[in-house]
């Protein structure tokens, strides 16, 4: 049980471990609060939930204490572990004033490999995605309906992970584009990014498209593609991610694009849309057995456009990559 | 200018205030980050954003600069002002260390008084959510269907601000239910909760609905209705959102309801959902002229279900409710 797992890899100096996200208090008991929350871990484990969540806090294998006021019934003392990357400078204030404060980061670091439930509530999710991606009208829309369309299809089904971005022409030289009133043409490119969540579980995947590519959209495509492949051969066990995000620049330099590639190269998937590893420049994670990945290389043209393609990968000795959308083939 | 006030506004011991959360960001200087960014706040404010963002950060009224690597590029030392409630430990120990540590919560508190503008924004939102309520199909569908119709009515418009509750029946015992495949039945009570975000401004609002509604039913509407009714008469400046909790509670005690009342009265509404002031119990909040309030009481019965009104509401020596979405009248 992964509760038990997260307590023996606490350190037995800690008197307790405090888990505020909301994600991580999921994937430890099952329980998704929809309001503030603490996983208090120790000798004698509790998850204190607001009397709102009182009445779906239930069957669960901890104890549950409902709270009128965390406030006023909740103080801890001494050696405490917190999620340093989740958790507020108020709240350390709030509850633990005087605590000696340490870094829990062995719940990220579980959650970085996905069991088999896990592997496949991504895969349906996967599944969900690429079907609505498959019928999808991009032609004669604005970028704002086809996201619209994105989104209710996804929610029908499953639910959306998040905002889609739908980006044309030039548009799509911005990665992060909010779609726009703009009309879809019939001769310029399209990024769409998209992803539906199943059982809490993300997918996460980008497809470039283009009814009548000229060369040079031809050219950045297989530069983007060729940098792609060549990240998913570093997913391996053990291979940092650092030199993959590296081995993806050098393809992209060889082609005269590493300037316009303005982000990193991808994030782990999962609970979250974006979770550990990161695959950047700066990162200082390693690849392990197990680990599912979104790799996402794109190339960004001011005054151009952009292309980015994303996929899901599985990280193993042959590293597998779990979307199936077709990419174009010139 | 909003970020000129708030540099006056800053204690002048400070070297710089750092601002991370984007609402704040985009308040202070009409930019909203879709990636990592920080408004640095001093004698020579600047707005650092990644690289991804270069391109949307442009035409502001401040210096930006574009980062490459956050963490390279920058260092503070001496005294730094953060938001204390939005900003991570690990941020604190990555960019600050050595730092003497103050907060700058004087931005939540500029955001809680609405200017014209901003106001104009959340009307537009109000609108288009109650065009979307009234033109639901909520008996036959699935809650489910129900919902994603709502975000899909919502985003061919403006924005869905909010994953939408719709809740039937028993369902609605849960203030915070995800809708389910459950279809809605003609004798049964719906608990719809949705809302627009038009130019990053939401609306939040709440209706429960029944086509047959029992003596228990219009007995539990009513003390909800009484209660939000009390709430805002108090909602004039200079009175305290504590007190202002503590009347709603006392006009559902009176119906024998308070321990069915398991959440707080309220609380602000602007370029988040749910943002200062808060209107509970622990509140130690105030109201002033020109914040603009959610009004929420609700009753939830385990195995019966649950009746919530929300409407939002601008604090005046009159308050005046701004949403006008009809109420059931017996």
């Amino acid at each position: 049980m992964r509760l038990q797992r997260a307590i023996k890899k606490m350190d037995t100096s800690l008197d307790h471990g405090i888990v505020v996200k909301k994600e991580n208090i999921f994937y430890l008991t099952g329980f998704f609060p929809t309001a503030i929350a603490m996983l208090v871990l120790g000798d004698f484990p509790y998850l204190a939930v607001s009397e709102m969540d009182s009445a779906l806090a239930e069957n669960l294998d901890i104890e549950i204490r409902v709270m009128k006021s965390f406030k006023k019934e909740l103080k801890f003392r001494g050696n405490v572990g917190i999620e340093k990357r989740h958790t507020t400078v108020s709240f350390v204030e709030e509850f633990l004033k005087g605590c000696k404060i340490f870094d829990l980061k062995f719940i990220d670091e579980m959650r970085e490999v996905k069991d088999k439930e896990e592997l496949g509530l991504i895969k349906k999710a996967i599944q969900v995605t690429e079907d609505v991606l498959g019928d999808l009208t991009l032609l004669g829309v604005s970028e704002r309906e086809a996201a619209a369309e994105i989104v209710h299809k996804l929610n029908k089904v499953a639910k959306a992970a998040f905002d889609p971005i739908v980006a044309s022409g030039v548009n799509s030289a911005v990665p992060h584009h909010t779609p726009s009133d703009r009309l879809i043409g019939s001769t310029e490119s399209v990024l769409v990014d998209l992803g539906a969540g199943v059982g809490h579980y993300n997918c996460d995947m980008s497809r470039t498209f283009s009814a009548t590519p000229d060369e040079k959209f031809k050219e950045v495509y297989q530069a983007v593609a060729e940098a792609q492949s060549e990240a998913i051969k570093h997913l391996r066990p053990g291979i940092s991610a650092k030199e993959c995000d590296t081995a993806v620049r050098g393809v992209l330099r060889e082609y005269g694009f590493e300037k316009y590639f303005i982000h990193s190269t991808g994030h782990g998937v999962g609970l979250e849309v974006h979770e550990s590893p990161r695959i950047s420049k700066d990162s200082e994670d390693v690849f392990k057995e197990g680990m599912v990945l979104c790799i996402e290389p794109g190339v960004y043209i001011p005054g151009w456009g952009g292309v980015r393609i994303e996929d899901v990968v599985l990280v193993g000795k042959k590293p597998k990559v779990l979307t199936s959308f077709p990419k174009i083939r010139f």
